[in-house]
């Protein structure tokens, strides 16, 4: 981590060391995972979708009975913790330019105490520059019931990105521990394809004569919304192309012309094999698809 | 809090400052719930069922791929801290001694680095003294789908206490927020009874002629297996009593003779309504599971 923030609900952000200690051993978010977080991509110091990952911050603390620092609380804090970062790590393959994830977090904090937010700035690690450029294989994993069954039930905060991720990096230790690189959530019934254990997913239907098509499973159906694939499904509905929710299954990304799993940081993945079945993938609609992410730096 | 020791992986533990911070911004238990625990219950400076929620850690922690501290260290750290802790508090209604609530946790901790485990000791609130006075109105909450279908899948850290219970602590606040004190989860398909927020469901039947006779969720089924449940099963067929487990519903709750939420602290904590019926209380019967939670200090 090379910058960090805290922001008490009532209070200016303050700029804080990052390499000390800041979170007291009855906090809930350590003792309960009970808060909310945003990761965010930026680019020469331009926060990418920042309006988008505010407005699910924004969300997800609404369902978790939370308050969430105003847009103007988190752009300051922000702008501090990149004055104070430095260099930001830099993608050889695709040399965008200096890259730092941020990552956005609200705590319930200490019982009987008061909610507080902190913001963190790390240069992007070489493993999410690795996955750009290689791809990764993914395992399909059965998330043991649909999400769609938990929409109506707010105590079980469906759509919510909160803190509790324990299931999620599970998920990929075990995906990493046979064979694959990524975990890619499956209902148990019929094996519809949800989303990635920290991404959506995409896959793409391409033909010579025509602008490509682009799939993803339905994002109302109980997961998370992604702020990736919507930016990409906006970016590509005005260049023309295809774009269409629906209910995804294994062999659709076996025989999709290209799968990837977005995300904020890692951008646009490119899915190498599905339980361990080579794929094919398509360098030409990656690039597309990452620039669909960092062509428009705000918003 | 009283009193904090923080047990690295490699090394001794050693007692902190519980008013100081310990954790740094990218620990993973405080940044994705990465972690287990257990809470235990100290009555007089005696560790209550002390090995088998050192069992429950250690089962846990080997599902979530984290080691976890032998019962030595948890032992000494327990020492350590309830030396600093002071002199605890008392129910003035129970007045089984001075108690204090113990929290046992692991986390992931930073990425890349070590595991570590923490410690903390805290009087008992007020609010738990309240429960087991006064009783608890609970809401009924859909869990969504039925854990029994994750008991098989690794991946979803079936039957593991992690860090990771913002849903938990949603429900209590959704329960809180709807005219009730506390909430049962159960399958949405059959509405089967499964468990407490952060407690097990047990209920009695009891005839003027015979011993009573207890009843819970079968716990192999996906949910928690409780130790203060057990451990009241164990003395009650030791007694003599009835003990079983098998499906309950609803209507059970509502016409049982009595029924309580178990759990290491609050002990047994007695339901006076079920989404909004008032059901009867038994205070004898409720002194009597209470005795046998704390009537055998170690183990």
């Amino acid at each position: 981590m090379a910058a960090a923030v805290i922001a008490p609900v009532t209070g200016e952000p303050r700029l804080v060391d990052p390499g000390r200690p800041h979170v007291g051993l009855e906090d809930q978010a350590l003792t309960r995972g009970d808060g909310v977080f945003e990761t965010m991509h930026v680019l020469d110091g331009r926060a990418y979708k920042f309006a988008a990952h505010h407005a699910r911050l924004c969300t997800s603390a609404g369902i978790a009975g939370l308050p969430a620092p105003s847009a103007q609380t988190c752009r300051a804090a922000l702008a501090m913790a990149l004055d104070a970062a430095g260099p930001g790590s830099r993608d050889t393959a695709l040399d965008l330019g200096a890259e730092h994830s941020v990552k956005l977090s609200i705590s319930r904090g200490e019982p009987g105490g008061e909610p507080w937010a902190w913001l963190t700035v790390s240069p992007v690690p070489e493993q999410a520059f690795a996955a750009r450029r290689d791809g990764v294989s993914v395992l399909l994993l059965d998330r043991g019931h649909d999400p769609a069954e938990d929409a109506e039930l707010p105590w079980l905060l469906p759509g919510v990105k909160t803190l509790s991720y324990a299931v999620n990096m599970a998920a990929v230790r075990h995906a990493r521990a046979h064979g694959a690189q990524d975990a890619v959530f499956t209902t148990s019934t019929d094996r519809r394809i949800l989303e990635g254990a920290t991404s959506s997913v995409v896959c793409a239907r391409t033909r010579d004569d025509a602008a490509p098509t682009l799939l993803t499973p339905e994002p109302s159906r109980g997961i998370l919304p992604g702020t990736s694939q919507a930016r990409i499904f906006d970016t590509a509905r005005r260049h023309g192309w295809g774009v269409d929710h629906g209910p995804l299954y294994p062999e659709d990304l076996l025989t999709a012309d290209a799968v990837w799993l977005t995300s904020s940081v890692r951008l646009a993945v490119p899915v190498t094999a599905v339980d361990g079945h080579e794929i094919p993938t398509d360098p030409v609609l990656t690039r597309t698809l990452t620039d669909f992410l960092v062509g428009s730096p705000r918003g």
